[in-house]
């Protein structure tokens, strides 16, 4: 008796828009003591910023706490991946690391609190979705850039291993080497040095370029466009709906009333 | 009396055509004396240039007071954001700068004048309010971006700042290098020097570059087609509601017309 | 009536595909010949490349007669800007060039003469006029693009003359600097020396970088998509009339039809 | 008799999904293999991808052997590009190479061999027609772009030949220099060698810039927008016939039928 009232009790709260409100700041403050981490600051200071960190780290746990009493159903609480990612974050926060190896990763898991931004604010959750939503779409394209990739670094770590062992040493160098192609960063110093040996080898590096940057780019805006049209024909569609303007659907209904009235007038 | 008539006269002077083809050559003529000052001139030339400046800015003054008097609705002159801009820009030009501090103020001044070309095109105007416009729709991108960035920084600099200070001394430099690597410029130099220490930082580079570049840029085209298509689709409808050209508004009402036709026959 | 048979007989010979053929086949040769000039030639080659140049340009002058004489409406032949510029062109190659300043802009008149293919080949006229069609649409868009960068530049030269005369001595070579920036080239060179002397700087390349790329490619993205779509959606309704399929026009007249027979009816 | 049951029991190990899956990973282990070739490996290790080398060879022919005799109309088999592609490919890696300039062949060819992976995904051959369907639009976009390299390219061989032998010497390189221009890659250090000689040079660069980023880019985008849209509209067809949601060609024919039923009425 006593739980259910505290879980409606929790659930209220959990869905107040000052509690939201009251969790974002302390992320963004979270967020802020650790940019300042990052400046050369006194010793007490230092020592601040380690007490407010633990006490962001307790008031994560406190906020998971009530949103996982509030939630009606326990077992759906962890099905919702954010949620899911929310509690580890913070659990691995707690746990107290000594050595300077898992220092590190203590690091990066109070930096990734700033991601938790995106679980309690909707808007970037949807934003998130969507792209997320576009991927599988891109599967093949990526796919077929890989197996592109994968070619041209084989050729490359092959033929122009020994020409300079920093950047065709081997195949995984080599797909580094070729991506920095792709992104035009200082593309022909790579090329005018293998140009040297293999005169034509400038054959590799335009064709190269051609395939991956105006294929890629090409199919992802072509994707791209599409699946934002799809997007606004559905919202068009819903708002069509909703305000009750005549679609090409109720045009074939009405005309089958029609029909029937011809019918019976016969 | 005499108040209203002036005021009708300068609110004819106001929307006179040649009266605002006469503004718009002043305001090129002044960005002409402001590019000109930033050549090599003799001096007396250079005093001649401090003459039209000040005949320019009170020039600018007396257009100023033109509108203002000719605006019927006094309240409203000011309401309107592009009239305060230029009654700033006019009225700080008018004081007196003696110290070089305030000259370096000044002179901005002076060479926001040229952005009062977009105050008097119309069509400037347009193009500008339809930019504004598309803000609010990127509000949660430039969020999740300024997250991504800010989650980077304070990785990079973390681990990166013993080993470049210049580049990843604190998270508002880390901040302005991941931009630079976001645009491609010498990406790879920053890279190599951090691989050097840690052999799996391109994961790092790698990841923002998609997780920008990528998401962002693709993103930002899916907004501007989905605004530009909603433009496209207004006009169409506006084109077709002037021309008369049947919708399928129309024939819902002529179906519905028929209806009663048939109904009144039985 | 000599004149006449003469006209016709030309105009058929103008119209001719093998003629047309032909034609393109000159241009192509001036072509290599133009390019084969750029590599070292033994002395007896390029006497052979003389001639061959003085060839070209007699063929193109009788072929331009032929044009000429084919036209049925002398008037008409001019008023076609292609035939205007055809005819510059062999006209001012036909001037013999003496003195070396002169000899430059005779080379350039024959490497032009590769243009020749663009007024040959409908389709790549086609292709350039579509092009130059978009012109207007951008013509504000060009001119938000200027003012933006005559501000920057003036500001630019004035606080950064000082630290680099040669990238920002005067306006004009600001805004050729800030068109570097623009193109991503090396413009973090360009601004770690500026951020030396104003550590803030780096305010003005990011917001001149954000205003021009990230607003004018937008437009221009959004201008080229309604450009297209318009063209589609006219391309679709031209097929639809052809095809006789049924359009919401069809509907209603047929709906008019059905009106009218059951009044009759009644 | 035996040879039909023999047809039809390898067509039916031709379409076997597992059968496909199992060469899709024969593939990726021969690019594994290629890739683990680029690093250094042990003699003994190096012996061993010899044999899987050849190992590879074998199965890939007998898996083209299967396909051949698999395939009902032998003639049909070659009329598929890809099976040409494959059979090549399988009968280059069997012919034995000694000497050094065909072993160079030699690995080229087995590095091909993984773009068997597209040949055997039918995802990724779609992809790939997609692609190349889109090449024909293009074909005149590309000789615009020629021929604009072309003119460029003389120009700047006949004026900075004498400036910079390496980038402007002749016709060839003047167009590779050209590319890198077009890509941004240290333009401005190019632009500034010959400013040097010729002032005015910049006009040369940032025309070229203009006409082959701004125009090129604009007609590519326009033209994959055009092309997906098509698609898109093709797909929503098919999807409307196939879910039998009304288009307008059923209301026509509706209104058809209406209309025989009044005019039977009276």
């Amino acid at each position: 008796m006593n739980n259910i009232k505290l879980q409606s009790a929790f659930f209220n709260l959990r869905n107040n828009k000052f509690f939201e409100l009251f969790v974002v700041s302390i992320i963004i403050f979270s967020a802020l003591v650790i940019g300042a981490k990052t400046y050369d600051i006194p010793a007490d200071v230092l020592m601040l910023i380690g007490w407010l960190d633990t006490g962001i780290t307790f008031f994560f746990l406190a906020e998971i706490t009530v949103r996982f009493i509030g939630e009606p159903e326990k077992k759906r609480f962890f099905a919702n991946a954010w949620n899911l990612f929310d509690t580890l974050i913070v659990v691995i926060s707690l746990i107290p690391v000594e050595d300077s190896e898992m220092a590190l990763i203590g690091r990066l898991i109070r930096i990734f609190r700033v991601l938790r931004m995106v679980s309690i604010i909707p808007e970037l959750r949807l934003l998130l979705n969507s792209l997320i939503k576009a991927l599988p779409q891109l599967g093949y394209v990526i796919l077929l850039m890989f197996i592109i990739f994968y070619i041209y670094a084989a050729v490359g770590a092959s033929f122009f291993g020994q020409i300079n062992e920093v950047l065709w040493g081997d195949i995984s160098i080599a797909m580094l080497t070729l991506f920095r192609v792709m992104t035009f960063e200082d593309w022909t110093d790579v090329m005018y040095e293998t140009m040297a040996v293999y005169p034509f080898s400038w054959l590799f590096y335009l064709t190269f370029i051609f395939l991956t940057t105006f294929a890629f780019l090409n199919m992802v805006i072509g994707i791209v466009v599409s699946v934002m049209e799809g997007e606004h024909a559905d919202e068009e569609r819903a708002k069509a709906l909703e305000e009750g303007t005549p679609t090409i659907e109720t045009l074939h209904n009405e005309i089958m009333e029609l029909k029937e009235l011809i019918k019976k007038s016969n």
